[in-house]
């Protein structure tokens, strides 16, 4: 049986739940992949609809909700409301991505027969993947990377049915999220929810599952990549697996404000992020030391989300520990409490670490490395592991030119003057980077993660009422089409 | 050293090659990557032009390059002609491409201050990877999928560096087309190319390769996979594998042309296409059995590429064999020729030897499957591996509801009453398909090949004058761009 546990306490809370066993996975699988046939045979318009009564529902239970994950995660009220809303929001951009139909990137070029050889009319869109999506949730998001988080709202926005296996971390809230969702769904089937390490194995190795979404750390990406390359035939993983999300603070930047949003960053959420600030380079000299012991003694700790997450925190610190110890918060209450911790190191003994000192520790610690010139930088930047975010700060542009040529490439989004913590759900996001902060090029948040869900189809010479309405001349639904190598939006 | 030989003959032609060994791959791949730093920064309209000179490059020696692959290939000058001049065209295509911008996804999402949280300001593009993409060459298309094929073409166009890996069936040809390449390329070492297998096998897993392309057999694309599965970061595989290329002739269709068409698409270049029609569903009766005897009868086989293909074909016949043989072609001439051979089932046999019957036999062989009720077919199409094609002959598009369904989700490219084999390289074609017909959902050929070799970035409230010209307000490169949710093209 599977139990959720109260980080304040270590109790358990809420209902036993039985893990799903492989007789269960097949019947989950099933039931969806057979409610999946309708749902992509159903237009985009009615398809958005039906995400916005998911997001109602969503929206309309916040209440219950973040009551039900702060027992199991302690992440408290205001987060987990505005992670709800973030969640709704997320359902909603993805029905306007559907009504827009970009996404579909419908390609018309008519017939030519002037060519040598002559070209036979050749039409193109993307549809949504055959089968169905496996979803893996992530510990840290018990509602916006979890059952029905953005992994599960572009897929279903896609036209695919979804099985989430949940995380152990919040198994109640995962249960009664799946039911608000069903509800919603016009065929309930469409979401399927597992419990249990096994279950997620089964899940990933069944014949109807044509993807999987996975959000965590780099061991459990290859544990599960690994299951995905016993498979018969192989399908695409898009896990989101470990970052470090370097800061570079040129020596331009404002002390103070440096010092206090990096802490603010760094502790958010105690540390649970996978955008959180894990690695600064800052100009050497007393006065920002100053203020980062300042602005870090003056955080507090709190308890993790789990206690193998705990563990794993105390041995990150275990192995920082080899560096210089810099600030520490105060501790947190609560029986898988850890306390903030800020290691630092000087340029030449940080890159003589690498490496293993370059590895994600996820929780509230993080490494100061202090530098003597800007120019210093370049070759220790080169050797990072690959990040979701990279962070500039300064007031000088010119003064980053080559730390922002280096950070473009070891990182999928670049901040200035801001911090990683916070991932804008919109249009324009991209939450991926390079190995092993993302598997593939795709992201995991903003409107292109539909693009992981879908796959090409060519129809060449194809009668005009075989063709879908996205492919008409006419185009009868309005979406962007480009017709003999024009765009027309 | 690695030898051409002459199908028709089995005599060696050309020079003696030396095998690339691993400090030479080395070399070369350090060059190429050099060299793309340079590349990547060239501006796209600079890189359209460096393609164009490629494609004049290859135009300008297509006398000489055709008689060059002759001697390796027997694939003949109408044949050789015709692929320089598409090759030369797939560069011309990707010139636009990349002029046109579209490939690029700019997106801009300025910043909501109104929204909870605020929302910063935040625009994605596309970029080139960063590294070199390796590109192993198929034996069946010496030049539009070689050293100068639509691989290649497309990583240029997105900026960057490649190297190739010759296929043994063409050395000669190979080390040709490279030279002229480099010396049309603004950094000639852009194009690196190495020979033998172990080079192969060092290049894939060479620390600056980011990405491979592959064309060819289902084992070979597997050896590749396993070889990338070691490395310390992975990197994305983009196979084309394997393909069976169903037909399903309806009851409406006129018999005389489906019979003519068939043999000739099935014998052209001694059958030796991804696209061969290697299965085709017709109705019962006499009339079809014997224009399709007839057609085939008239039909002459040739020599094949390499003598391993040859072997690989008449053990494909010999598995075949279990069937009735319908009708065969004349034998061809030369050490390596083969016959054309067509063997028949009925529906409820054919099915009961699957899933090996459905394996495709390279070269010109083919199974015509009779059904009694086009309503038959269904559960029969249910169970075929993915092709990169699918085609329905028929004079009524009302009868082909249920069987365009099916064939929708078994192939990439869907045809009506033409031949899989020719891929016009336009906009909109789609070169891919379900496993083992690619690995991913990406295509081989036409514009958005590109999409391969990018990954985006994002970039948060950052200073205009780092963005890149792309996505900047004034859009001074007047590309596509998404602005606060709409495609302005």
């Amino acid at each position: 049986m599977i139990y959720g546990h109260d980080p304040r306490t270590g109790e358990t809370v809420g209902t036993a739940l039985p893990e799903t066993d492989g007789a269960g996975v097949d019947m989950i699988v099933s039931a969806a992949a057979a409610a999946g046939a309708a749902w992509r045979a159903t237009p985009a318009a009615e398809r958005a609809v039906a995400l916005e009564a998911v997001a109602d529902a969503l929206s309309a239970h916040v209440d219950e909700l973040w009551q039900l994950a702060d027992q199991e995660t302690a992440l408290g009220e205001v987060r987990l409301r505005g992670e709800v809303a973030r969640t709704a929001g997320q359902f909603r951009l993805f029905a306007q991505v559907i009504r827009d139909g970009g996404y579909l990137e419908a390609i018309i070029d008519h017939a030519d027969p002037s060519l040598t050889p002559p070209r036979p009319d050749v039409r193109r869109m993307k549809h949504a993947l055959q089968g169905v999506v496996a979803v893996f949730a992530a510990s840290n998001f018990p509602f916006a990377f979890s059952v029905a988080g953005g992994d599960t709202a572009s897929a279903l926005a896609a036209g695919c049915p979804v099985v989430v296996k949940a995380h152990p971390g919040h198994p109640n809230t995962s249960e009664r999220v799946a039911k608000i969702v069903r509800e919603a769904l016009p065929y309930p089937d469409l979401l399927g929810l597992v419990q249990g390490m096994q279950a997620g194995a089964d899940l990933v190795q069944h014949p109807s599952v044509v993807a999987a979404g996975f959000t965590g750390s780099v061991a459990g990406g290859k544990a599960i990549q690994k299951l995905i390359d016993e498979r018969e035939v192989p399908i695409p993983f898009y896990g989101e697996l470990g970052s470090v999300n370097p800061v570079v603070v040129l020596p331009s930047a404002p002390v103070k404000e440096v010092a206090t949003g990096f802490a603010a960053s760094l502790t958010l959420g105690v540390g649970q992020f996978c955008t959180n600030p894990g690695l600064m380079f800052v100009p050497e000299g007393d006065e920002l030391r100053k203020a980062l012991v300042e602005a870090v003694e003056g955080t507090a700790g709190g308890p993790m989300l789990a206690e193998r997450i705990r563990d794993g925190y105390l041995g990150g610190v275990e192995r920082l520990g080899q560096l210089q110890l810099l600030a520490e918060g105060k501790p947190g209450q609560g029986s898988l409490a850890v306390t903030p911790k800020v290691f630092t190191a000087d340029l030449e003994t940080f890159a003589s670490k690498l490496p293993e000192i370059g590895e994600e520790c996820f929780g509230p610690a993080s490494i100061v490395v202090t530098y003597r010139d800007v120019s210093d930088l370049r070759p220790v930047l080169e050797q990072l592991d690959g990040s979701l975010t990279a962070t500039i700060h300064g007031t000088e542009p010119g003064e980053a030119g080559e730390v922002a040529e280096v950070l473009g490439k070891r990182a999928g989004r670049l901040i200035w003057n801001g911090w990683p913590t916070g991932v804008a759900v919109c249009w324009a996001m991209h939450h991926g980077g390079p190995w092993p902060a993302a598997t593939t090029s795709y992201t995991s948040v903003g409107a292109t993660a539909i693009g992981r869900w879908l796959a090409p189809t060519a129809y060449q010479d194809w009668p005009e009422e075989l063709l879908p309405e996205e492919l008409k001349d006419a185009n009868p639904l309005s979406i962007p089409q480009r017709v003999d190598g024009r765009l027309q939006a």
